[in-house]
């Protein structure tokens, strides 16, 4: 059986980026990596030895989802979620706060992006210290997640990775509502680790000792001094790994500079996760300030509308049902060696969408995580070889 | 290459059923054989090579679906559907008229399978003896579908065997009407006869001499007499294979009763197909009258409305959706070893359903393919082994 262990193997000379391995149970994660969110326990339109086969190393699922559908005690019957869903990978759960947190006041990629436009919505949950209280969205009945129920579940679900629970503060609240956000989110940690502690010895998952790991959440928004307290008091406890959490302002120049600040105060005693974001152009610039994982539902979601991403010496991000694509016998990458690139042209996936056959969502999720995950192979080689500049221009503008 | 042939390998002492094989450029089929329907180019929720790790020896597209969507134009520039949508085994296309049959009276299935409840809806086509007009269902244009033009359209798909262009009589109709229906088949058929002879050196498919063989099709409707003068048409002609069409009555008896008659008049000479027939207790007893092939988009259809095939001694056909599968951790037949059963179980594809994870549509799809290729392989061994009813009541009451 592997043991966890964060090992850090190089580290770039002109920016704070390194690439290292996060060893668990179930394998290894070279890093910097891309942690596609399976998050009912599926991929959607493919399945787990799909994502193996086109290179995925670490999926997450949601805590939030599977306590509603289908209940963390089915999970656990079948000796936790890497059985349940057959995927025998790394995995990571998040606690269940940040979809609280997202029904409680609208959308959460607005949100921890600073969307100006967002208008709140009527809130579905009461956050008090006790916890989270919010209503099921499948019968409407009311559930209160509290840290300890948080740290129960995941037990459960038997994920190698797994987070407390915290409030995933809004943009658009006062300092004063994120500071009094940021204390409850660290009583809470305490409460998870507590609860942590007591029950380390659960053994539910997959070919594996059932141990886990505990990350912690570095909340405090977009002020400075509030994310120093923060990092002081998740680096004070003993946390595994860190995410870095709560809102990250309302442009890209205020997220860079909230990641930059907390990541390089975190320095390489831990790996680093950044919450939510996937989007190309914020991995090349973040894994600089060393972020060493990413997990957003773009490159499937996008996926499933038509988009596939392709680099940007090639066309970029493309649509394909655009009708230029009609009569195009090229894959969708040239020198793409996914299941999709090997075996299908642009003008037969072109086909599928127009002809609302879901074969076609398939086909680009798969080429979509693929690509994902070459983009991240070139991120390590490039800190390796020390050619960032060089092998960036190939995938982003 | 492989040239075409049909070769007879069994014959079952007590009964009209017999193994053979069917040598195409593209493979072999082993019969009786199941064909799967990839009506648009894609068997919907599973991709070409997927159907074959699940042992599908044969797939079949539609003209009607593919002459408007891409247009038969895309797919020959591709070099033909094997190519297109990378499928590398034999294939079958029909020749269009089913479905432009079905677009005039209604439900194709319950015509076929004589429903009484029937009710017309109204005609969509019209026929004359130059062909069939009818309307595109994307965007409302006429369309001529005649039988010069149906085998053009099949030459451009490539597959190994199609067919000739007939009008697929419906049940409520006069005997009048069946007789001067079948008299414009034949006239049709003698049509696609010729344009399949004048351009037999078409060329277009997936590492084969492009070579094609023409199937004829034997109409007549329930009258005992006309399928007589069908079948003495048909063999006075050089097909390479006899495909039974037209109405089969209004009750599984007539249906049996029609197809015994035709099968046994055919005799060895052809392997013989029974179009869009495909429920496992009428290919238990249609084999035995012996038809070597089979077509019918049941197994994949069930599938996505969350129906399995399994064995009768298991449960028959199951609702994956009922709630006595939330908690069971088997697979959906103990001893499949479809990629569906050796990976996931009952509870969790349950939970994909609950969850509307189209996943569930990709697990279901498979295992029910794979249930009818092991099926009608137990068929060809109990041919073989002359113990018919000892595999028989494995899978059916």
């Amino acid at each position: 059986m592997n043991e966890f262990n964060w090992q850090i193997k190089n580290k770039a000379k002109n920016n704070n980026s390194r690439t290292g391995v996060i060893s668990t149970p179930h394998g290894q994660i070279e890093t910097p990596a891309f942690i596609f969110c399976a998050t009912k326990a599926t991929l959607k339109s493919i399945n787990t030895y799909q994502a193996k086969e086109n290179k995925t190393q670490i999926i997450l699922s949601n805590t939030y989802h599977l306590m509603l559908q289908p209940g963390e005690d089915i999970i656990a019957d079948h000796g936790g979620l890497h059985r349940f869903m057959n995927w025998k990978g790394p995995m990571l759960t998040d606690s269940g706060g940040f979809q609280i947190f997202s029904l409680g006041h609208g959308s959460v990629a607005n949100e921890i992006k600073g969307n100006k436009n967002f208008k709140n919505k009527k809130s579905l949950t009461k956050i008090n210290d006790e916890g989270a209280e919010f209503k099921s969205y499948l019968d409407g009945s009311s559930k209160l997640l509290t840290p300890e129920k948080s740290i129960q579940i995941q037990r459960k679900l038997g994920a190698d990775l797994i987070l407390v629970l915290d409030e995933c503060t809004p943009y658009n609240v006062s300092k004063a509502y994120t500071a009094k956000s940021m204390d409850r989110s660290h009583s809470w940690a305490i409460r998870s680790i507590n609860e942590f502690n007591s029950s380390n010895n659960y053994k539910p998952t997959y070919g594996s000792s059932g141990h886990q790991k505990l990350y912690g959440i570095i909340q405090g928004g977009v002020y400075e001094d509030l994310r120093d307290q923060s990092i002081e008091f998740n680096m004070s406890n003993d946390f595994f790994g860190i995410a870095i959490g709560g809102s990250l302002g309302s442009s890209k120049e205020e997220m860079y500079n909230v990641v930059k600040h907390t990541a390089s105060k975190l320095g390489s005693k831990y790996p680093i996760h950044l919450l939510g974001i996937g989007d190309p152009i914020d991995i090349w610039t973040l894994v600089q300030y060393g972020i060493d994982t990413f997990d957003c539902v773009m490159p499937t979601r996008i996926a499933r509308h038509g988009s596939a991403l392709t680099k940007f010496d090639q066309k970029g991000k493309i649509n394909i049902k655009n009708s230029v694509y009609k009569t195009d016998k090229n894959p969708l990458e040239r020198d793409c060696k996914c299941t999709t690139c090997i075996n299908y042209t642009k003008s037969y996936i072109h086909h599928l969408f127009k002809s609302n056959e879901i074969l076609g969502l398939q086909l680009l999720s798969i080429h979509n995580l693929n690509f994902m995950n070459l983009m991240m192979k070139d991120i390590r080689n490039a800190i390796k070889n020390d050619t960032f500049e060089i092998y960036k221009k190939k995938w982003i503008p």
